[in-house]
């Protein structure tokens, strides 16, 4: 016995690399245990306008390795107030579905929170590439955002190299500076500028000089758009009289795109199946994460009132390394 | 009997993609046909003082692949005075080099224009990412350049069609919109705004409205840097009331990074091996080009006081096809 | 007034990168230049199974970056015979079709210029990564593939320069050495065997030793498919004494593979739009093709009939870059 | 007080991605925490031949990014004989270098393991693509072999839809079938054929047939060269009608090349990081691992007799999610 039968899936939010993927996995693992599976589109506001279409095998063919979401996302005012939410359950109900299954960031958690106090047993995915969602140690699509990241500081380097430069990037985070981090480990940054460390542009521009003093032929400054735009960083390093490049790298959305890495690809894959066997088991209103390499449920509720702990020692391993 | 015994090689102005790969087919063919090769570090500045290294086969092994250049390149406002010049060709003399290869873009060309007054032969080879000199189809890093672009557009596809919406690339090109143009094509990109063409932006707006109306999901905008930043191209397409990302990539310097295509490596080793055999038939102050498949020298003068002209047809082409 | 009113799309044979941009330019120039355009699923099989649908803007959106063919190949034996071929025009007449462009190798030609003696005006695409088709300088594909292959070999290098070791590399062409030729001088091979040149594998051992006593770290063989299997190579290496690695790389099927260039999109582009041009201008039976950078037809008869001329020059360049 | 005041470095057995990205942290951070740091070339062979250089910052700049590995390896029969091992060690002695990192699998471990009896302390690090180290969930390298197979199959999979044909592609893994199960999850193959599981090629035919009927367009199939080769595995599965491309994928050793992903610069960065300061205090004879999330020191006697365990959940769910 299973305790549901019929189960939907949705991406909200901005979408990331993996979310096909873990579309993939809810689907086949649904389908392989014998549930109906149903795609809403658009997301919440899908929803609302019952934008909803039935899942077979091979709806999710060859998606795994695409980023983007088949289902495409949209943002939806109406599902914020208790009547949009009510209707939102009304039209699950009107089709028979008694479990669903949320990929997305925090405002997706909140809705699946919403709709299991009106008697729909919800799964929320962590599908984000800020990694800012707690009781995860990664989100899908992050690990994906990074490589795009060091793949363009790759690039930087060539030239940066040949002029004996520093350059500055900005990268997305606006809480959270975990990309910046993970990008500025894994490509030798000097300086990693995140909102979770404090930091003085005095002494960036100091270090800039000392690096350059000690044989350094340049150098990179990753910025999380949460302490401020690339742009005015250089400005201010200017004026502290730092060699820096005056053309700053905005990455942008470019950060959600590309065919997701395998990390994520199978990040999507455990967590997508993980969340079916999780409504089938009776659970609801949880999120879905991975802690350690092990597969843990956590409340909706804590898991959006928690905020993420940035890893202090891994950014002093960072800049150990970096000299 | 060849024209030149000795010859140097230098990279000039900012880097391109490929300069590497150009710096070995020099260094190899100038041995392969019993010349000494010498390489000048860090451009006319590396001459000015005396930074002149021996090549031999291996000092250019394993380069083939890499951005920049491993003789770097600098600014020199020295090398523009007559005094430079002449300070330049002594140092030359001194060596006993008869003959110089230039890699680089307008200035670099001129700095080998005026050497070869003062009695050095010199040959200039087009490296630059902006394919703006004229004389040859294409300079060397041009294709790796458009590669980068597309690459970054492929990305922004993935999310901008999750969410049916359009956004705004920024590329290089102050002068010349041939990065824009290509990379356009490749990628379908609706609106290509380049210096070479007016445009008025009331008419984007309209044109990604009705593309919208039409059924299209998402929309790339791409916006040379000659005719302003991507940001105010936003700003205006959102006061005409069109639906736009806020959010503008600017790719910056990874535009010159990354290891380059093939094509780019094959045009260099054609085009550096070419520049040694017009040395030792006793040509200089020749720029090297590709014009239409065949190797062409043209006089340095001509070459810098030419404007490449602007394939309208294949603009026309790329609108045609982005419906 | 033009030639044409019905047009329709196949691709076949072997499929290759950028034959949806080519589709892409031949459906949105065809309802550009106002005529209705159908696409044939499944090559001439297809055809003969009446498997046709309508195309509209939006049947080629978002498919210009994809490798392999919307449309799909196949064989087809049956088209193969005077009596196939009769149904295949039979096929478009009752559709009211009186252009076809056909997208793919030799056989794929061959097939247009029966239809075309059936009263179907025909035009042919070069679409096929070998580059063995002639009076075009580039086929849609070849470019792309050569890209897979120099990064294979970009991969090897890493690893055979920290061992000190020689690789072999086999790469696809039966007849033609091109991709051979373009790979090998672009990543700088030291051995590049391909069917029209000989070679003597005692030599090739020769150079290999005398290249690791001139202080080479690592060497790479590439072998076009079309001189032998890659391990047979290394056998017949192993036999004369040289350090070879044993692993050989078999690239296979994923040179056909990957998204397409910039340079095989824009080449797709120009030459699908220049196909619907020439149809409406009442020319039948030609190949399309790009030769010293112009668009050009020519009778398929001639295409089909005249063997591509292997650039000997190019060789010789490859080998002595590669000392 | 620090256990150790001199240490070396030293890359054995098969190279891999990320390697390099180790030994910079080992350098950075020994000199960080004030010991002087040599490296030895050429593995084990290398200190038998006293071929040591001294590193310091700039030694290990530029290299994050880099596959292979700037140290080399080699293979050592002297070293595996007791006289081989104490000589090394004598060398070692003559230095004053009481600490030695070791960077590779098996073999490698097992020499640190004899060094450290004759009272060298040693660490060793996992550093191969195999991922067939026990007391580590990841070796260095595996992360970037299983996006070197992924992207492989991305490739293949364009022309295997166009086609409607099936694939198969041989990776490494001679016992363990690590590459083959995540790469074979990440990209959705229908078929994963490891050491560690037995299989029935009839009943994989079977299955092949059973997907095509089902609507499936393509089918990949992965083989870990362990079960035997490629080529032979669709001999076979030919003689039982299975529908299958006679081109087999032979990746080699591009599975070791390339840019090691932000993933293996990161875990590279932390177990190097890791090692210096394991030596610092005292420990030795130890492989250092990451052990769900946390750093982890295991008696290189008991890393070496322990056979990984596979993750046979995880087979199971690629099965359950490629129907």
């Amino acid at each position: 016995m299973t305790a549901v039968k019929k189960i939907a899936v949705l991406t909200s939010g901005g979408d990331s690399q993996g979310m096909n993927a873990a579309l993939r996995a809810v689907v086949r693992s649904g389908l392989y245990y014998g549930l109906e599976v149903y795609g809403i589109q658009r997301g919440y506001q899908g929803l609302l306008e019952n934008d909803i279409i039935k899942m077979d095998l091979r709806s999710v063919g060859d998606i795994i390795q695409r980023g983007g979401t088949i289902l495409r996302s949209a943002r939806s005012a109406e599902f914020k107030t208790p009547e949009g939410q009510q209707k939102g359950a009304d039209v699950l109900n009107q089709h028979g579905i008694d479990g669903l299954v949320v990929i997305g960031g925090d405002g997706s958690y909140q809705g699946a929170n919403k709709l299991s106090k009106l008697g729909i047993k919800t799964m929320g995915l962590p599908g984000t590439i800020d990694n800012d969602i707690s009781f995860t140690d990664y989100t899908i699509g992050f690990d994906t955002a990074v490589s795009v990241v060091v793949d363009a500081v790759n690039k930087l380097r060539d030239t940066m190299s040949s002029h004996a430069r520093s350059s500055v990037v900005e990268v997305m985070g606006r809480h959270c500076g975990d990309i910046a981090l993970h990008a500025g480990l894994a490509s030798g940054a000097e300086t990693i500028l995140v909102p979770e460390v404090e930091f003085n542009l005095d002494e960036v521009a100091e270090r800039l000089r000392e690096n350059f003093a000690k044989g350094k032929r340049h150098s990179i400054i990753i910025v999380a758009e949460g302490v401020g735009r690339g742009e005015d960083v250089v400005s201010k390093l200017k004026e502290c009289h730092a060699s820096i490049d005056a053309r700053v790298t905005v990455l942008g959305h470019i950060q959600r795109g590309g065919a997701p890495t395998p990390f994520d690809r199978n990040l999507a894959s455990r967590l997508g199946d993980f969340a079916v066997r999780s409504l089938i088991n009776g659970e609801s209103d949880k999120g879905c994460g991975i802690i350690k390499g092990e597969l843990v449920l956590t409340d909706i509720d804590k898991v959006v009132n928690t905020k993420k702990e940035f890893d202090r020692e891994l950014y002093d391993l960072a800049l150990r390394l970096s000299q």
